[in-house]
This record gives structure tokens, sequence and C-alpha cells, in this order.
């Protein structure tokens, strides 16, 4: 079965989902979004690109963006960062500052809120203008110049960032944050406000199926960097349910309560789908079904 | 035995005890206090006050400001603060966000931190300049002019509160703070930098002595308020301690890290000690075991 | 008003409350006793008793029996029990691990189940036939030789004790049990299921305001020993609700979930007071409102 | 590189952490282990092993039998399982309780202990003698009937099996354990104390590379559970390291506190490897690094 094919099966099989559970509505921005959408994207290792449905409408990506951020981290500077976050699940939701208070402001994965709070700051300290870079990174990986922040949506997560506000000042409490509150919360507002399409994302993270090889043949990370963001996807990425998910699809993945989720099949391909309606953990309905179907029709999970 | 005598008496038996414990070093501002301070006064009913040691010289009362923010937001509206706060003993560190996240945003009671910013919210809400509106009080119970914040302490405070920064936003992200958070933390640190002496703050004090009654016999509070007060400070005023404090000195108590200790016995007299070593919860050494002294000779423990 | 018209002023005022709130129905026994039973006694230091409603019907005392058991364990060893338990509220329900396993093994307090069930431990260390002791003592203080263990309702909270034998165990795997758990269980259970009236309650706790001493003169508890006792009721005697119950009703007391509430008025009188129907935190509605009720007619809170 | 110059290479890099770590001690019958031992095998498809170092040699499993306990649970009852037990990593050490309250008695994963309790509660309504299954399909898969359990070992588990007693009856407060208690908990101990060698658990265990077909061709599991149970190895089988082994190794694996780890490498090989001196979270130091450097070596990691 060649790509276009299965991205139709996948879709048929799903449809019945899409519309189901709950829009996040936290923001107003992202409240506004029509339930219906679905649209899913598979990058293979060559650039070429398939999909379905909306897969070329662009959505709030959210903390999809947490990965790009981190690559773009650890390829600047490899070992810094592991020192002030770690690599666990965490058992706890994802804005949570239980385990935080119990292990001294050293968030437990970079997935979570604080732990990707952190990687902003240190990509602030690496690179300046963090949310510059990350986007420069994205329009150059996708030839798409168009790629960019929702002001909008970066002013709404601002509004309603008490609780990032929070964790920020209670790591920094605890020494493990170098920058400015508000510098940080900014860079890392505006990286949460990203409107990419299914297309965008899949593309821009080939790198990860390419065990860290960019489009242009250039290395962004080694072989090894590029396999240890795949576990830390596999056991992080999908909030409080990564074991479930692991179980259910097999696939490092990372979500966002924009209902994106990205996946990697290493040396293979990255896939993409989008559909707003969340589960109770903030994962999409509708998404994590269509990667459950595509890995069963494939066998191409990693157990 | 005269109140002369039983302080000459109290003083007398702590004195070895006197530089033991560690001196709050979180902020400059206090540690610079000298170590072997030590100073007690007792205010009876009558505005009558007797002391021994360095009972007229000024310390930084810190959390013992609680009490009297609390008294004064409560005279103000005394049924709105009991939605936004709790009355019960925390069980965690004073600057703990384990409950705080566990109980949706409402602090345990009003003397942990978190309590206390909540307290200075609503008072912000009714007094407009709470910590103003503090000073007034204070200056008029005791009748000294010269009561006033120390810049310094409160400087250093807002230059190390990313803790109770966290705590402020972490309630506000639960719609539980109504005012602006630089507001709500500029009033909460300005009244923690208060420079009083055992004096005044024994003198202040009285009118939770007197069930409510100011010293110029108009009513702050009802006397069933004023009770409710003594019975807070007794489960809840002497941080994570407040069991073993009521077990060993068995008296309504507040405490702060500038190592004042302000205690109450109802319907006789009022007693603030002083002395800067603080055991590992945060209370004076020499203060509390001037207290445990104090009601053994007495037999005056509420119990 | 004598003490006579005051218990019966405070029935007829608390009469709408009987009744409302939820029976214990964690054990069959405990279910099927009649929600509109209510009874009050005080004791005053004489000896004199005085009640109302059911004050002579027996009920099931439950915690109260901890506070006995806990004064019998002081009385031959006033040091060492406070090496395994500790005297603080502990935030958390009466039956929580949490707390226990931060702190391992060792119970915030003696009123919670896991604390008491270290008072039995130690109990039937010093005395061999814990639940016979404790049974010889409150026949001898009330001289009423009918007072008894409950078989039924023993054997039912035995069938019911995983909760407790977890604890326990628990406990042991710290090194802080030294006798088998089965052993200890059985002397836990039996002393739970005492059946005595409201009259005999009050009467047998008369050595908390006498500050020690029994009913012939003898001394059970030093003075400071008994206020210490009055002390840890305050603070923990009404479960997680402690603080809120010394802010309304401002006295040593001690709940259990058969309804019955013990409390303490020092140098002054006890009374025992008995409504079936609990509020949330497992204290008896009509119970506590009779004492709040009483408190604001004397004035007698001990703040 | 063939298999066996592969492990002669792997020993040789990883000779130097030999004895490193700690040995298990929390029951004697572990203490007495060689520190200086190692051996690893490897068991491919076709059922050739090889092996080198001590890899002959019986050890004591301990919790890599939770594995096989698992999968002869699901292979009898695919479903109803999993309403009993979680399938997310904990976030808290192995025989932590403060999750289990916070989540109503349901263990987060079968690998805690918790977890593997309940597994083994199934087991024992589902086949009877639940050890004794173990045993018989331990034997048929390598064809060794000299595997059997050590009784020193299991009776030295039940004499300090306080921990897990008290997991077991906390479950069965919630009504989450269907057998009594001591029945569970023997057939628990029995199957920790299994002995076997490397060779025999690698060999035991490659169902799970075939996708849930046994040695003989039959099927125990359908090709999705086995899928699963890799699914749930790689994200809760190495305690509180999941994340951190999965970054490092990126394999399915199980660890023991008797220094074993089995790992699986889908559709190709199991591995064990066996070194008794473990590292802060319990996975042996040896072991774990034995993977990392295989891994690294054929790039075989799933990602």
């Amino acid at each position: 079965m060649d790509y276009q094919t299965l991205l139709d099966n996948v879709a048929a099989e799903v449809a019945p989902l899409i519309g189901t559970g709950n829009v996040a509505d936290y923001i107003p921005a992202l409240a506004g979004v029509d339930p219906m959408s679905f649209g899913m994207a598979i990058a293979d290792l060559d650039g070429g690109v398939h999909g379905v449905g909306q897969w070329r409408q662009a959505f709030s990506v959210q903390s999809i963006s947490k990965v790009f951020s981190l690559a773009m981290t650890l390829s600047r500077d490899g070992q810094t960062l592991w020192k002030s976050v770690g690599r666990e699940p965490s058992g706890n939701p994802f804005n949570s500052l239980v385990q935080l208070e119990a292990e001294n402001g050293v968030p437990r994965n970079p997935f979570i809120n604080a732990g990707a709070i952190v990687v902003t700051d240190h990509l602030v300290e690496l690179a300046g203008d963090a949310s510059g870079a990350l986007l420069d990174f994205l329009r150059s990986e996708t030839e798409e110049d168009t790629i960019g922040f929702d002001a909008d949506v970066a002013a709404s997560e601002a509004a309603h960032g008490d609780r990032n506000a929070s964790l920020a000042h209670f790591m920094r409490s605890y020494g493990n944050l170098r920058n400015p509150v508000p510098t940080v919360l900014e860079h890392y507002f505006r990286q949460c406000s990203l409107s990419m399409s299914c297309e965008e994302v899949a593309l821009a993270a080939t790198f990860l199926a390419r065990h860290g090889v960019l489009r242009d043949g250039r290395r962004l990370l080694t072989r090894s960097e590029a396999k240890q963001i795949n576990a830390v996807m596999l056991t992080c990425g999908t909030y409080d349910a990564a074991g479930d998910f692991a179980y259910r699809v097999g696939l490092p993945a990372k979500s966002g309560v924009g209902g994106g989720i990205l996946a990697v099949i290493p040396q293979r391909c990255t896939i993409c789908v989008w559909s707003p309606g969340l589960d109770v953990q903030g994962n999409s309905v509708a998404g994590a079904a269509a990667l459950d179907v595509f890995t069963t029709m494939t066998g191409w999970s990693i157990f």
C-alpha cells in the first residue's frame, strides 16, 4: 500500500471520531477552531510529503514546538541542558508544581511546561533571540517563509500565563533559571503560538527520522542525540498518557493542545496529524486514533 | 511574683540558649543581626508594659505582621476572607506549593505565606493602601510614630521574592487573587519589613488579650472574632511546629523569621520575645524556650 | 445558669440539626444506629454529672478511646512514645499513608489511625493486655462494671481492617512497630469497639480537667502531661477539621466516627456529646454544633 | 560482527564497572552474592544462545519474573487485567504508596510492586497455582527442568515483606485484590525467588522478540499483545529510571534487584545480562552499561 492509499484508509477509519473530545478553551484564540477539522501528512526521508484532509491548513502547534526547541538547544550545547532538566516521565499533569517542589526545581523532562521553560531559558542563553532562531530553522527546513507566530495566540497565552509564571518563578527561586522570568516567558509563549500545517510540521521534523541529518545533508544532531530525542518523545511526549500511548501506538510522538501530534518512525518517515478535539489528558482523540490505525495497518510500531 | 521578677527569672533561665540556632540568612538584611540579642516584654490589659533585655530595640517582625493584617482585614469584612483562605494547619513548610495545588489555590490558613498573600490581597481591596493602613494602626495602638518599614529589608525581600511570586501567580491562575501580582507583593513585602521592638509588638497586640477591644476602648473585632484569631494562632502560628509549640508552651502565638514571637494570654496579657537564632522550623530557640519557662512558672497555659 | 439549664438550652438549640449528616456506614454494626439519637453530659471536677437526651445510652466511642489509651501509655512511660509518634496536625485524612511515607513511618500524631496503632503497640509492650488494661481503667474511673467491648463491632472492624493492616505493616517495614501486626491490631480494633454512654465518657475523662488527678485523688499524669494531652486534642483531635473546630468551638476535643465528641474545659469540667450524623470530615454535626453553642453561651472557650 | 565477538567486546568494555554499585542487601539471601559476577547471553529467534562470562550461572531473577507473569496473565485474559492496573510510568519509587493512594488503589503499571501483586492476584484467579504455572512455562520454554524457586530467598522475602503486605492490604481496602493477602503474597514472593541463568532468561523471553510466538511455533500472545508488553517494558521496566534507560539504551527492558536485566530487540533477539552491583535506582551498573555499549556497537536501539 502506498502512502496516499494508507492515508486515505486511515482517514476513512477515524472519520467517526472527528469532532469528539473537547477543543482546548483555556485561551479564546484556541477555542474558536472548527472541531471538525482533520488533516494528516507523511514526510519521507527524501523530502516527499503526502497528505489527506486539511493537511495544508495551519493550526496552533503549541507543545509540538518543544521538540524543535529541544533539538536546537542540544545542537548548540549537548550537555549543559541535562543538568537543569531530567529525562523521566513525570507521572503528574503537565503544569503541576508538586514534583518540581519535591525535586528542588529541576523539572522531570523537557516536555512538561516547566521543562520546556528551562529549555527556552537555555536557548535564550545560547541563541539570544530564541524564538527568532526557532522560526529561522523551521522556515529553512520547510522552505516556507510564511511560517510565523500567531500574535493573538501569544498575547492570549501571556494574558492567561499565571501558571507558567508561577512555574518560572518557582524554578528561579531554586536558581534553575538564568534569565529574567519575563524574557523567558516571552519567548516561551511566542514559541507556543507557532502556526504551521501538518505538511510543514512533518517536513521540519524529518531530521529525527534521518538520525539527525537535515534536509540539505548537514548534520544538526549526532546520531545518538537524535535517537535520544526520539526516546524522550516516547517516554514523555504525550503528557500524562505517554505509557498508554506507547502501548497503543508504539511510536515516539509529541502532542500539543492545539490538537496536533507529531510522530517519528526512525529511518522511515515522520507523520503529523491534526484534529482539535482532545481527550482528558490533552491529546487529540482522532489524531491518536489515526496513528493507532496507521501502525496497525503497517506494523511499523517500533516494538 | 510580679511581672518584672518573672521576666528577670525567665531571662536568667534561657540565657544559655541565646546565640544557639541559626540566624535567618535568606536575605542579607536579616543575616547581619547580632545573634546574641534577646529581649522580652509583657503588656498588661491596662497598657502597662514590662521588659527585660533588649525589649526596646527594633527588630524585623516579619511574619508577626500577619496577625495584624489578618485582624485589620477581618475588622473590615469578617466573612469574605474565609472563602479565599482556610483555617487548617498545613502540615507542610510555610512556603510550600504542594497543598495549594491539591486544594485548587486556596491556602490552608492565613499564616502560611500563600495565605498571608491572600489576606494582603483582600486588604488592598478593602483599604487601598494596605501597608499604609497597617502602619497607621500600629502607630495608633502604640502611640509610637517612629514605627516604620525597613526599606532595605523590603527591597531585599523583593529581590529574593521568586518563591512568593510563584505562590501569588499560582493562586491567581486559580482566580484566587483579585489584584495584580506586583501590587499585592509590594504590600506583602513591605509589611514583612516592619521594624518594631518587643514593647511595641506586645502593646499593639493587646486587643487580642482584651477580646477585641482597642487601647482606647473602641472595639476592633467582636469578642468571637478575637477568640478566633487566637485559635488560628494556636493551630497555625508557629509554622510546621504548631502542634509541638502548643504541646510545650500552650499559648496562641505567632513567630517570625526575624526571631520574634508574639504570644497571647487571653484576658491577662500579651508577650513578645525576640532572639534571632532559629530552630529548623524557623522559630526562635531562646524565644520559644522563654515562653515555655514562662508558662511553667506561672501555670498560665490555656490548657 | 446552672449546668442542667445550660444543657436543656443547648439541646433545644441544636434540635434541628439532629438527623443531619451521614451515619458512618463503613461497618454494618455502626450503620444500624438511629440517626435521631442525641445525648450530652457534663461532668464537673467533683464527680457530679448532668445530662440531657440519651446521655445514659451506650454508643460506639471509636476514636475517643484514643485519648484514654494515650493517657495510659504516657502514665506508664512518659518519654519513649514520642520517639515513635509526632505531635503535629497531619493536614491529611485520618487514614492516609502519604505523610507516613514522606516521614519514614513515624505518624504525625497519636490521634490519626497510624499514630493510635503506635500507641497501642507501646501499651501492649507496657501493659501486656492493652485493651484489658484500658477496660479496667474506664470501669474504675466510672465505677461502672458494665462497660465493655462490642464484639460485633470489633469483628466488623477486623473484617474491614485492610486499611489499618496496611498502615501497621507499613510502619513495621520502617521498624516502627515492635509487636506482630495481628497482636497490635487485635487490641486496636477492640479498643475502637468500646461501648460507653456520654455520662461514662465524661466521667472517665475528668482527670484531664483536673490536670492529671484521678477521681480518688491519685495522680495519673503530671500536671504538665495532662496539659499536653489537652494541647494535642486541640490541634489534632477532630481529624482534618482541627483548625476549624478550634476556631468555632475553642476547646480541646476528640471525636469518633460513632458520633461522639469528648471536650475538656481545663479546671472546670468535661463534656461528652453524641449524635451519629457526621459531616464530611467525620465529626458529629449536632455534636459540634452543641459544643459551639455551649461555648458561646458560657464564654468558656480557652481563647 | 557475530554475536560471540560482540559479547566478548562488550564484556571487555564494561569490565572496569563490574563490582561497582551496591549489591542489594535488604534480604540476607541476596547480600551474599559475589559482587564481581558478570554474565551476558543473547538468544536469537531460532533458539540459538550465545554467552559470555557467567552466563550459565543461576541468579535471583527477582522482578524480571514480572514480565513472565504479566505475559501469562494476558495470555489467559487479555482485557480484565487492565481494569485493575494502569500502563503509565509511576514517577515514584517502585514500592511507594503515594500514587496508590491518590489513584484509589489502582497501581500505575504492572512492574512496580503493587502492580505485580495485582497481576499475581489475577493469575491466581486464572491459573490457581500461579507460581507453579509460571514454573511450568519457564521449564517448557527453556527445556530446563532444573529451574526452580530458591526457598531461602522466598522465606527471606516473606520475613521482610511488611512493605509488600502493606501494599496488598491497601489495594484490598479499595477492593482491588480478589484473593486473600497471604495467598497472593505467597505466590508473589515465590515468583520473586526464581533462580535462573542469563541463558535461561534470554531463551524463555524469545516470544517477546517473535511477536508472541513460542519456541514450538504456538502463539502465546497476539502480535499486538507482545508489542504492548515491549512498550510497557520500555516505559516502566527499569524502575524510576525508565526515561533515562530509554535515553541511554533505547530498548524495552526489565531489571531486577538481583542484578539481572532482560532486554528485547523486536524481531531480532533477546538479551539477558547479570551483574549484582546496583545503582541508586536499583538497576545493575555493569548490566545497563553493557546494554548501552551493545546498542552503540550495533545501532540496534529501537529509536
